[in-house]
């Protein structure tokens, strides 16, 4: 992770929640009150956010002192304590929320990661995530997806070269896409190609990529079209693939599940913060 | 909404999206290709995001012309077409994905509200959110939620006194803490407390707030101290408050209702982009 | 304060003012050479500005050492010494205009708050500020009349809701602003509106509004008018009131009286930076 | 004036003082209600602030039209129209104050150079600004003083070299000062320096300096010191200079007067905006 | 090429440039004053900089017209006129500086890259850069790179894995390296490894990279070791490639070669702007 | 040097080269691995740099420690160590490529500047730079000439007026150009002309400028023409002057040479970061 980029988003979040001025908390409390803040699992899961606390308090106010018992990856589980944060009372309420925010997020989704790796893992499939996150937290949440176990998909547009549905239909075929990309494409860039039909398949085969994503295809459909890939070729699938029929997926020796809802349909993993008195 | 501030956001998440280059788009299409790419619902819901299309695609190359056919609030049904985006071929392939988060989320919100709206709407309670947003978008959700038929709770820690568990955990009691927080308050400023028993509400009430918030109350236990509460005084319910349960909650005879899921457990509306050949 | 923020407003100065290289300091002083800085008050008034001393000076380089012997909202005599900061001298100078004009201008602002609050602490008014702050300076200047003793009107337009003579007549009349705005204004919010005849200030009642803002009307007039609103209805007088009159709209029995001239007709307190040699 | 930085200030400016959304303009008006908004001076004075009015509207929504009926440095009277814009209602009134509170500043600034200037039209001084300019507003209040028939002191630390009192304590001299300077200063920088004895003016003429500013001193002394000043020098006063006392300084033969009042003790000049119904 | 970002690259620059006012220009003309100047090319080589000319003149004023004659990519010779821009004077003044540094640099980055692309055509292999750019310039400088008719290496370290010396040095060998990193990678990275001896590439062979990069192998070195090399993996030499030796280095049968001259010793192409009168 | 500024530079140029991840040395090692890594002078030079190699890594991570040996204008033989950094390994190679891409191009400045000077030396001329800067790294190229020996010329449009070519042909004069801006500028301004021809510079000299900048005339002319230029206006030459034949300039017995190459054609100077095993 980018740790510097970091800093910076945690800056404008914590800008857009606390305003001017925390009306309630400053108001409230002296510069020298200090205290405790516990960060308390409420639920079972994988844990993703210690750079948060730490990052998050000292970009707040750097003599705010964070102890975190788990590391990012760790299994939680009810009332384990993850983290203690000491110093001024107004700072951690200030802070609270948007960190909370971020932990039950990032939480959220490698919890949802390490099921989805855990149902495959007799297969050897990859696991992987999509571009479908949320929009100024992709660094994140493809990195809880890491933590959860799985393996990042392209991270933006620069990353690697994937041709899509929408892509084929303004060019006119995968053969002339491919073609025009190649005249430009440098070395390091993978060529991917997203398919419907087997013909498609079978141009993608021909146009020489290196990343077939079956679209869209039941796990029956795999299982009949994939012996016919090369085995220079990795295999994707992709489209409406989730927990409940991850393993089937996965028994069709494709080599990768690409899985849009690990980020875009996140339950949060309940985490709260506590005072103890 | 503030659309300079949404001009702002949305610069910075094209450029998450996009980095330096599409090497796709950019390496396929020449400048002189251009088309149409239409933005259809693909099931029923409430459409939020008008603005997300018409700013988004102006940010990005001011040539682009959008027409939308639908309005923020708008009821949409399957295959209708929300809009039509018309230019050049690479900047529509670079700016679909962006959108298309956006609009999902932000129509899954307002989609959402609608429903507790609707399931509520005999009893005359307010349906309102929370600060449970996700970091970088409040502006945005906040607005889905109006968009839906809710109404917004504070915006950020500068817009009014809410005086939670914490603060008064280490402020010593409600008493104190309003004590405390009147001594600097504005006049335009209203005082909300959390409560979690009769006893604290009793206190609240002696403390002279404006709100009094009852924070994972049953259904139950509303009917049996709302009655005490003096009517100039308003009252919230929270805490495991979702459409299961938002009608028995409203019938209890409480002012407000708000509610955590209708923006941390987002259910994105599907909506694609799609070309038409 | 939101320091966070106020770090970011800190930068912007000074990189204002200092631009790419002090060629006076950086071409006389060599980086060993360090010593003392006072700052040192010239006149009586109510100090405010700690924070811009002490992030300052941290933010140019987090080697200087400040020393501050006067607490916000404490006051200074000629000759005070309000603090001291011990670091290279290149950089001492480089600081000094930034920090000397915004403690200049906040101690001004604190000063004069307090006056007004002292003229009229027999009538329990409270004084109050509005957005007639420097355009990059509100949450500094809304501070300082705290500082001073005064509190806070409205931080920004989304904090509560003033409905004054231009929305008036675009809307038509104050009925029709307040219904419109009822059907969308959350519960947190207040709605003040502004009224100049006897009439409107009728129609405010009617229309149900806890606050409201009478805008340039005599002491005299005040005094025939307040007895006709309601205990439950906050009441507020603006618009050329100013140190020479408070007194006099204080004692009609107004609630609140909001002063323009508290942050845009700022007499800045004297306080200088010395060396002592 | 560099157009590129006036915009982003304004847009620093207007999100400062909206938020993420006017909760009276835009709970109240719909878009589709577009109006007129006057700008009209309520006192007579120096106008400065074209490019605040175009630019500022434009930044906010560039489908409103702004008319100007005055240039800046024009004479405005009261009940003169300045400018009018036309557009949706809830933009120009989201505009209007932070529009304004520019306008009105800048104006006063432009007005109280003007008197300066006109007072001593007769004798050929030239006069200026200082760097006690408010954070964030230089480049307009520089601008402003401009407008008023003033001239510009140096605009930041890297424009201009001028040693001053405490330079001169920590070099030890301004023999010293000047000696370490003049080593490392480019050919385009003149040297100031700041006197308050005859023997550092003439320390400084022996160090071969291009201006000699005298700090504090009073006509008197001026006028006795100035003769031995040799003509290849130029001069400048400052320091407890204003309206009352400039026409004296001017009368000594002083070549520049450099007034701090011109931009920390501003007076706004009287504009408002109006609805014509 | 991602214009939003290039439209915040330009605005940052002409900031740098012009600072707060050019006192040379906005003093000598008219806001009336308009006028046209030629960008003429003033030796032989390949343009590139299109954009920078129309983005530029646009985020300085949108009312300055460009017309270009030359396309990216495309020869010019000494009296091509490359473009026209007409509008206000000084505005076409303050940004012609800018404007032309990158002009400059960006056409002599894709001339330099032409030369080596034709010097090598007939071997097939590929001219590429590395991320020895200018920091703040780098997509631009690629870019102007894929206009001379070379390839780009990876854009930044999110692209793709280069195992490099350093990297081998501190965890110890290649195939630690190897084995560790392919325990995170994502399916679409491909992994390349920076070897100096022959055993380095037997073991980079046997650890299963994608990219071998020879780091200052001499050409006979490469003619010895590249049969030894599987068909399956790509070849790079880099370290001292220029256009001197890059014809040699290309007939040794590699595959790519990557050249840090390209960006990190440019000649600037002699372009000039002219007003003929 | 504006340290603030540079920080922010240096952010953004990381952020330009790292991505959300570093997924070579980020997938490699863990956050408990630390070591060692050296900068190397590989050739002979001046130095340049020592800021960036401090802040840089702090901006980084600021518990990577830093300890320079070398100081901004020392002189660098083969194989002397610059610096040492020492902290965790995946960050000292994250920071490693942006650090050397500047310190490389700072050196290599200052080491051309210190050519350029000891060539002069015995004539007392003034070897300055001019705008032809990297568009983003202004201050650190101004800072390299300042390291090397050289001095600056003016840094951006708002320090010193330069009439040049461009301004005279729009003006239609040196006169018209030289009497409208003397109705405008500033007492510290001082006023270049650029001259081509004989009755140019005597234009000039009517004119009262304070320097006249002699664009592209050789050695001879100057010596022809210098002669009539009065001792109070300051001589400088600019327009093809070289390491070659500034020797030959600076004889003419002109005040200043200014020389674009300095900064437009650098020929980095070769530093490399190493570990030791």
């Amino acid at each position: 992770m980018n740790v510097l980029k970091l800093k910076h988003m945690l800056e404008l979040f914590f800008i857009e929640d606390i305003g001017d001025t925390d009306v309630t908390s400053d108001f409230i409390f002296r510069e020298s009150e200090k205290d405790e803040l516990y960060f308390v699992a409420k639920e079972a899961g994988i844990f993703c956010g210690k750079d948060i606390l730490e990052v998050g308090f000292r970009v707040l106010d750097d003599s705010i002192e964070v102890t975190t018992f788990k590391s990012d990856g760790d299994i939680v589980k009810p009332f384990d304590t993850i983290a203690v944060a000491r110093g001024q009372v107004a700072t951690l309420l200030k802070g609270e929320r948007v960190i909370l925010n971020l932990l039950q997020r990032l939480s959220g989704i490698a919890t949802m990661t390490k099921k989805a790796v855990e149902l495959t893992a007799h297969t050897g499939v990859i696991i992987t995530d999509t571009r479908k996150t949320t929009p100024g937290l992709r660094m994140l949440e493809k990195y809880a997806v890491r933590c959860g176990g799985g393996k990042n998909h392209r991270n933006s547009l620069d990353d690697a070269i994937m041709i899509k549905d929408n892509h084929i239909a303004y060019a006119g075929s995968i053969t002339e896409a491919v073609n025009r990309v190649k005249k430009k494409a440098g070395h390091t860039l993978k060529i991917e190609v997203e398919v419907e039909t087997k013909e498609m398949m079978e141009e993608a085969i021909a146009a020489g990529v290196d990343i077939i994503m079956f679209d869209n295809c039941s796990p029956q459909t795999l299982r009949e079209w994939l012996p016919f890939v090369p085995k220079s070729i990795l295999t994707e699938a992709s489209g409406g693939i989730h927990l409940e029929n991850v393993r089937e997926y996965a028994e069709t020796g494709i080599d990768v599940l690409s899985l849009g809802c690990l980020t875009h349909s996140v339950k949060a993993l309940d985490i709260s913060a506590k005072v103890f008195k």
